[in-house]
């Protein structure tokens, strides 16, 4: 055994995968041998979660069948969709209702997930959970909002039916097109948190319900995907303060706060997905005739870059980008879900097929050959 | 960054610890310092919650005040009762029902956990989940049986009112005694996967429920808290066949099967806690005046010590423990989950106050340089 205790694990290799490749220093990003850049102009969400789970791009007619059994299963059953209600009446916090949501679905599942114990992953399970996970979400929104529920769409795909679920009307193709766009860049990005808390749930050959159960749980965390929220709610104070973009960074950074949205352990440079997402954001500024959000967010750019060198992450443009297309601030994390939901499943995969128990061990340093018999009683 | 790929991160140390102590080598457990034998025989369940959450045994008024807030905190919501009973009619799997269950906790606790996010963990928070799970589980056992939901009694411990709740009687004396110590042996193990998960769910500063719920799902993994069920059917199945312990075993081995219970990666001779648990289950028989189950235990060890040189583990021995207390065999991971609560929860503690996100890496080892281009349209 090692004695260095490798804090937070930087650096340390913990599994082979043919999934994502993150090279950090020269800011790339690529999914099964493709750019993201490729992958963002050229494929759908579906696209990528097929490749995810298969290591190929699905052929028309593939693709054709791989869509319609998404499609078909987005429906939740009638139990589940009381309990969305309950959670929503109960003001439950969108990431934890997600969680609790995703973790149900197993009780209504028309399988029981026997195959994990095997060390194999259902496949067909996978495509429900990722299928229901935009109804969940949107359920729920629609139910704390006191409006109805709006049944998914079988001639929308995976992005433009969760809009219209959360707004009950069609997007127009720009919003459906950046929706879609946005899910492909979140969908697989190596073993960060989310994804490795799958992988370690799912190395005790617990099932994918568990897995994905436990990945919302750790998403939700401030660390990980609780930024992109925290990066428009500093857009909006800045917007509504009397400050410049730079003087109120200043100022936060003065009295010890964070900029969230900047830097990354695993990028020396630019993060790609907020180069492509910084261009969406502004062309959506552009066509809205508002560019407010897109230019507050480049004037913050700017500073950190000059002040700290930090560059911006995903979460610092999916932000201003998720707003201009009136998605409630709130629900972003939880996207962020509906996104990764591809990953963490072939991720899981990967553990199910090839990985071993992961069981690493601490040092301890805490007092020594105590006994019970010395304590007052 | 090492180029070596850990997988399963066996022997990498990845956190300094003052909570649990194992010595794998020698076969020591110790939790803060007292060795697992001592609490054992001398400490109660509530005692090492205490310990493991505080670091310190408390005294008697200190023990008074925290088993009185423990107490009063069992019952759980009427909408999460209702959710128990609808998880019980859908026959969900007890694992997967108590995940949903403690996800669904936050919903209806009087706090939300904003302390996570920075850095602390509420022990009032603590103290309501740990209290809830029995009820959940016993709640959940006896909806499934149809029979009608018990409310705690507050003049019963931890251990005596979880068999009360779930079986509809106060336990006598000795079952209450070796419930309890079971719980006892059970409450922290260094990181094993589960507690291990609910550290990774944790370092991205998400709540407490989250991390809960992420440990349950990965418990419930055959290859960790699955593991004492799998003992029981054995024996059971051995039991109804004509064949003695041994031949049986050489059967399951000649067949490429597994025997479960045996070795565990951080020890090298017989796991103290089996030790323990073995002594127990031997007197559990003798008063019963059946020793069969202990019998063919012990002949099953014997045997796999022989041919194996594998040594039981803590699943081994609380398999026959459990079935003499009459505990219904598919909620003995559950038990395990009530336990292990307190080592997840002192671990998250250790985890939001001085921990690192835990964020290793892969090698990519798939396809690279693709193009969509390239891809049949």
């Amino acid at each position: 055994m090692s004695d260095d205790v490798k804090r937070g694990l930087e650096g340390v290799l913990v599994a082979e995968t043919e999934l994502s490749c993150i090279d950090g220093e020269a800011g790339d990003l690529s999914y099964c041998g493709y750019s993201i850049e490729d992958l963002a102009r050229n494929a759908s969400y579906e696209e990528v979660v097929y490749l995810l789970w298969h290591g190929e791009l699905p052929d028309a007619h593939t693709l054709e069948q791989f869509s319609e059994s998404m499609t078909s299963a987005r429906e939740v059953a009638s139990d589940v969709r009381e309990l969305i209600k309950q959670l929503a009446v109960a003001d439950e916090d969108p990431m934890a209702a997600l969680r609790t949501i995703v973790s149900t679905l197993s009780a209504y599942d028309t399988d029981s997930d026997d195959q994990a114990s095997e060390g194999k992953t259902n496949i067909e399970m996978a495509k429900r959970i990722t299928a229901k996970i935009p109804t969940a979400i949107a359920a729920f929104h629609r139910f704390r909002e006191q409006k109805s529920y709006i049944e998914p769409r079988d001639d929308l795909g995976h992005a433009a039916n969760f809009l219209y679920m959360l707004n009950g009307h069609k997007p127009n193709q720009t919003l459906a097109d950046t929706f879609d766009m946005a899910l492909v860049l979140h969908a697989d990005h190596g073993l960060n948190a989310s994804t490795f808390s799958a992988k370690v749930t799912a190395s005790t050959l617990a099932d994918l319900h568990s897995a994905m159960t436990a990945a919302v749980g750790t998403l939700s965390g401030s660390l990980h995907g609780g930024a992109n929220t925290n990066v428009m709610r500093m857009l909006i104070q800045m917007d509504e303060s009397d400050k410049e973009p730079r003087e109120w960074v200043e100022n936060v950074l003065d009295e010890g706060g964070r900029v969230p949205g900047f830097g990354h352990r695993v990028y020396d440079v630019k993060d790609p997905r907020a180069a492509i997402l910084g261009e969406r954001s502004k062309q959506l500024a552009e066509v809205a005739g508002d560019t407010r959000w897109y230019d507050c967010s480049v004037a913050v750019e700017e500073y950190i870059s000059e002040i700290k060198g930090l560059a911006p992450n995903v979460d610092f443009y999916s932000a201003s980008t998720y707003y201009q297309m009136g998605i409630p601030i709130d629900i972003y994390t939880p996207i962020f879900a509906m996104s990764r939901a591809a990953g963490w499943i072939a991720h899981v995969m990967e553990q199910h097929e090839n990985g071993r128990l992961i069981r690493p061990r601490s040092r301890y340093v805490g007092p020594d050959n105590r006994e019970i018999s010395t304590h007052g009683q």
